[in-house]
């Protein structure tokens, strides 16, 4: 992966909503931007904080007691254990920031699952 | 500290230049703005990276065999260990995401060194 990573022209390489794509690495972290269309799946992270910084778009967090809407320049991080579920009504982008290895879909696995893929 | 976090909203609470403010937390790191306008002082970390996201302006990080410009949308991680100086030459706007506790002139000290400010 090159040192300087421009997010744009990352996330022009992806073809699909939910599926992340690892950018580049800080310590024991991965950065992977991604498209968000439609809803996710509910899910939570028991051994980790959950970063989101919305690059373009709106981004809905949805939690057990409400929901969060994330637009672009602004960023959420949901507490590690606490259920979550994304949603987007327009196409938008995030850059996630997560431990190496975290799964995209926490404890819920199913088919929205992806392996982790540097582009 | 807010759970929705707006940065150009946290920048503008920034009055001078290389005083980064935390603005949240993400697991053991502390995500934090910075205004920058002409140059930081050499330094290096030795136990952790250092990722720069550029908001608006155009940062660049010089190395000791040469240097990268990283404008806005675009991130670099400079790896642990490596010598680096920040500047700008137009006020420029950047996310910083660091381990918390780590010292923003690194090894090299001086009148630059701030303490870890929420704001």
């Amino acid at each position: 992966m090159d040192a300087k990573v421009n997010l744009a022209e990352k996330l022009a390489l992806l073809d699909a909503p939910f599926r992340p794509g690892v950018v580049a690495y800080f310590n024991d972290n991965k950065l992977a931007v991604v498209k968000v269309l439609g809803e996710f799946v509910w899910h939570r992270h028991e051994d980790t904080d959950d970063l989101f910084l919305v690059l373009s778009g709106r981004l809905v967090i949805e939690l057990r007691d409400g929901e969060v809407e994330v637009g672009p320049g602004e960023l959420y991080v949901v507490p590690r254990g606490v259920e979550h579920r994304p949603r987007a009504d327009v196409e938008t982008h995030v850059l996630l920031v997560e431990p190496r290895g975290t799964v995209n879909t926490g404890d819920a696995g199913g088919e929205l699952t992806v392996a982790e893929v540097e582009i």
